[in-house]
C-alpha cells in the first residue's frame, strides 16, 4: 500500500539550498512523532510533484539523511524512517497513547431507566437510513437546513403525536433536536433570561437541572409527594423567589420516583402556572411505556392554547439510548426562541437520522417496535416485582409502576446509599435517591431502571439485592 | 388500513354512564380537529379492549353518537366521523394547516462557500451507515456514550489529521462535534467566563459570532488585510480592552476574504496569544480544499505544546452541509470545559453517524472523494476566475483563491450592495461583504461561493453578474 502523503512545511526563503530545507522538515516531522521507525516515504518522484521542486532535490535531501542515519534507503523497496534512531535523537516530545475512559461497570446494573440496546431495529434502522440517503429529495433537500429540522419528520412526528396521545401539534410549532437533553437546554434558553430560575422537581432529573443551568438559569427544588409534583409547595416557592419563570414536570412517570400525577392535580398545576404566568415545561420522556390502564393525555394535550408551554419528548427512550432524536411542541415565542438558540449552537438537524426515522413512522415499523418492546418491558417489570416481593418481602416497600421502565423502591428499614455501596461490591450498580436530590433530604429509596435486563439477569440482580441488604 | 388507535381522555369516575363519558371524549377530539371528518373509528372489539371496558359499552356510546348526527356506520365498512357535520359543531379550534418556511431562493446562487450536495457519496455512506448499525459493536457501544464522540471516530480522525496536516492529535484530546458550529459554541463556553469577549476577524464569519454571544461572550472586531488577521490590530485590541480572553482567527483560507496568513504573520500571532496568555481558536473549515503551492500547515500544527489552543475542523464541507460533523482538538483542561458543556446541552455524540464516518475514513472512501471533490472544484473555480475576467474585466479586481470553496471579488467603482441587490433581482443571490462586518465600514466585495454550481451554471451566473453591473 502507498504511504500518506506527507504535509512537509518548508520555509518560503530557507537559508541555504532548499534540499537542506525539506530535510530539515522531515527530521521535525520525526522528532515530532509524526513520521515513525519503520514507516516508509513517498518516492522522490511523488514527493517532488506535491512539493513543487524538481526530483533532484527531493533526492539530495534523501541523501542527506540518509547519510545522517534519520532515513534507510532499500533498493527495490524505497526509503524509510530509520529503526535504529540513536538514542540522542528519540524524540523529545513524547506522544501519549491514546487513554479512553475505561468503562468500569460491575456486571450488572440496574439503570436510572435505558432501554434495552439489544432490542434495536437495527435492520430497518439501516434500511430507512439507506431509503433516506439514495432518495432525491435528500440530495437536493440536505444543503437547507431548518433550525426546528426536517420538514418530513415534523409532519410525521405530529400525526404520530395526535394518534398516540392527543397532541395536537401543527409541524410548524414543533422543534426535532438531538435528544431531549438539547430541547432541554433550548426550553431554558427561550424560556429564562439569565439569573431568573425554573422550579423543578425534587427529586428529579440531575441532567435536566445540567442543561438549565448551562442555559444561565437556575434551579429552585419543589417537593415531590405520592401524587407527584406538590402544586402547594410550587405555589408557596413562587410566592418566596420571584425569579421563578418556568416550572419543569415529568407528570406521566415522575422522575425518579416513577409515580403518575392524577387528573386533579393536572388542572390545580394548570391553574396555577396560568395565575402567574409563568411557563411550564413537560417532559414526557416515555409516554410510550404504559402497561395499565387508560392513557393518560399529556398537559399539552388539554392546557390552553394560549399558556406559555413547551412539551418536550424523545425518541431515544424507544430504539436506544445512542439513537439520539428528541423533540419539543411549543407555543410562540417560545419555539421561536429555541429555533434561533439552536441555530447559534447547533446551526440544523441531522438530516440522515431525521429522514430516517420519518421513514420509520411512517412504516409504521416504529410503532410495531414500540409495541413489542412494550410486552418485552412489561414482562420484565413483572418479573422483578415478583422477584423482589418473593426474595425481599415486607423489609422493603414499593408500587408495580403502571408505566416507565424504572421501579422505585422503598428500602424500609434500610439505608439507600449503604445498601447500593455493597450492592456495588457485590457486582450490581445501583441509584439511591442521593443521585436525585439538590439539597433536601432524600428518602431512603432506589430506582430501578430494569429495562435493559433480562429475566434472567433480573433475578439474579434481586439476589444480590437481598444478599447485599444492610444489617 | 387499520385505523390509528385512539388515545381517548376519559374521566375516572364519570357522573352517568360510562357510554356518555366515552362519546364525549370522542366528540371532544373532533371538535379538537384530531379525528378528521370521514376519518375511520377503531371497531368496538379494539376500542373495549384499548379502554378495558365491555364492549356493549362502546356499542351503545357509538349508537349514541350516531343518533346524534356526530358517526356514520356503515354496514361491512366499520364506523366513520360523518363528512356532513352540522355547521354549529365544526371546531371552535381550528388547527392552522402546516406552515412551511417557503425555500425562496432564486434559481442561482453564489453561496458563502458550501459544497455541491450533489456530489455526496451517498451509496458509501449508505453502506457504512449499514455496516455500523448492524455491527455488533455498535449494539453493546450504542448505550454507553462519551461526551467526546464515539472512539472509534476519534481514533480514525487522529491519523488522518496527522497524515493529512501534521496535526498530532491524541484521540483523548479530539472531541467529535455536530458540525462546527457546535465546536465554536463549546470553544466559547470553555475559554471564556460569561462578560469576557472573543476578538475577531472583520470582516469575518457572522455564525462564529452568534455562537460566541449565545455562550454569553461578547465579540470584538479586528481588522483584515492582504495578509489576513491584522497582528498589530489584534495588540491594539487587546491592549485596550482588558475583557478579550481568546482571539478567533480562520488563518488557512481568511473567512469571508479567502486569503492564507502567512508564514512571519504566523509566528507574530502565536507569539502574540502566548506573551497575553489569551486563548487561541484556529478555524481551519477547509482546509482539504487546496489547490496550489505547498500545504500550510494549521497553526495547531507548530503551536507549542503549553499554548491554550482550540482547533476546529469539519468534515461537512467534504461531503455535505446536511451532514454535520464537526471537531474540535484542545489542550487540558479546555477539553474537559468542551466536554462538560457537550454533555449539558447535547449529552453525548450521533453514534450511527460517528461510526458511518469512521468507516468512510478507514476505508479510504472519504479521501477518494475528497481528492475527486478538489479536482471537480478546481475546475469550477478555474472557470470562474476566466469568465470574470473575459466579462468584466478591468471593473473588478480578485485574486484566484489557492484554496476553499469561494472567490473575494473586489467591486472596483461599483457598490457592493447595490450590484447585489440588482442580480438578485436578476436571478442571482449574492453576499455582499457587509454580511461579514460587525461594524466597521465594509469593503466593496462580494464573497462568490462557487462550488455548489456546475460549470455551466457559473458561466451563467457571470453573465447576469455583468449584466447587473451597476453603472
Amino acid at each position: 500500500m502507498a504511504p500518506d502523503p506527507l504535509a512537509l512545511e518548508i520555509a518560503k526563503n530557507p537559508h541555504g539550498p532548499l534540499f537542506l530545507a525539506i530535510a530539515e522538515a522531515i527530521t521535525r516531522d520525526i522528532l515530532r512523532g509524526r513520521l515513525k521507525p519503520g514507516s516508509r516515504l513517498p518516492g522522490t518522484r511523488a514527493l517532488a510533484r506535491e512539493l513543487g521542486v524538481h526530483r533532484n532535490t527531493v533526492d539530495a535531501a534523501y541523501q542527506e539523511l540518509t547519510t545522517q542515519g534519520w532515513l534507510k534507503a532499500e533498493p527495490a523497496r524505497g526509503t524509510f524512517v530509520a529503526q535504529d534512531l540513536p538514542d540522542e535523537m528519540t524524540p523529545p516530545v513524547t506522544i501519549p497513547a491514546p487513554v479512553e475512559p475505561a468503562i468500569v461497570r460491575p456486571p450488572l446494573a440496574f439503570t436510572d431507566g435505558a432501554p434495552d440496546p439489544k432490542l434495536l431495529p437495527d435492520k430497518a434502522l439501516a434500511r430507512a437510513f439507506r431509503r433516506a440517503l439514495l432518495s432525491p429529495a435528500f440530495r437536493t433537500g440536505v444543503d437547507y437546513g431548518d433550525a426546528r429540522g426536517t420538514p418530513v419528520l415534523r409532519h410525521a412526528l405530529s400525526s404520530y403525536l395526535a394518534s398516540d396521545r392527543g397532541v395536537v401539534a401543527d409541524p410548524a410549532r414543533l422543534l426535532i433536536t438531538r435528544g431531549s437533553q438539547m430541547a432541554l437546554f433550548l426550553a431554558a434558553k427561550a424560556a429564562v433570561k439569565p439569573g431568573q430560575a425554573i422550579a423543578v422537581e425534587e427529586p428529579g432529573y440531575p441532567l435536566a437541572w445540567e442543561a438549565f443551568r448551562a442555559a444561565g438559569a437556575s434551579v429552585q427544588g419543589v417537593s415531590v409527594d405520592a401524587g407527584g409534583l406538590s402544586v402547594a409547595a410550587l405555589e408557596e416557592a413562587i410566592a418566596s423567589d420571584p425569579r421563578i419563570a418556568a416550572v419543569y414536570v415529568t407528570p406521566h412517570h415522575q422522575y425518579p420516583t416513577t409515580v403518575t400525577m392524577g387528573a386533579a392535580r393536572r388542572l390545580q398545576l394548570l391553574e396555577l402556572v396560568e395565575r402567574h404566568g409563568i411557563t411550564l415545561i413537560e417532559d414526557d420522556y416515555d409516554h410510550e411505556y404504559r402497561f395499565e390502564g387508560r392513557p393518560v393525555l399529556p398537559l399539552a394535550a388539554r392546557a390552553p392554547a394560549d399558556l406559555p408551554l413547551i412539551y418536550v419528548g424523545s425518541l431515544s427512550k424507544l430504539l436506544s439510548p445512542g439513537i439520539r432524536l428528541g423533540y419539543a411542541m411549543a407555543t410562540e415565542p417560545l419555539l421561536s426562541g429555541m429555533a434561533a438558540a439552536r441555530a447559534a449552537i447547533d446551526r440544523q438537524g441531522d438530516a440522515p437520522l431525521e429522514a430516517a426515522l420519518a421513514d420509520l413512522i411512517r412504516d409504521g415499523d416504529l410503532g410495531r417496535h414500540a409495541r413489542k418492546a412494550r410486552r418485552i418491558y412489561r414482562v420484565r417489570r413483572d418479573v422483578l416485582a415478583a422477584a423482589l416481593t418473593e426474595r425481599l418481602g415486607k423489609r422493603i416497600a414499593f408500587d408495580t409502576p403502571a408505566g416507565g421502565l424504572a421501579l422505585w423502591l422503598g428500602c424500609g428499614e434500610a439505608s439507600a446509599d449503604v445498601w447500593a455501596e455493597r450492592a456495588g461490591k457485590a457486582g450490581l450498580a445501583l441509584l439511591p435517591a442521593t443521585r436525585f436530590t439538590l439539597g433536601r433530604a432524600a428518602p431512603q429509596a432506589l430506582r430501578l431502571g430494569y429495562a435493559a435486563l433480562d429475566e434472567a439477569q433480573i433475578v439474579h440482580a434481586v439476589e444480590i439485592l437481598a444478599r447485599s441488604l444492610p444489617r
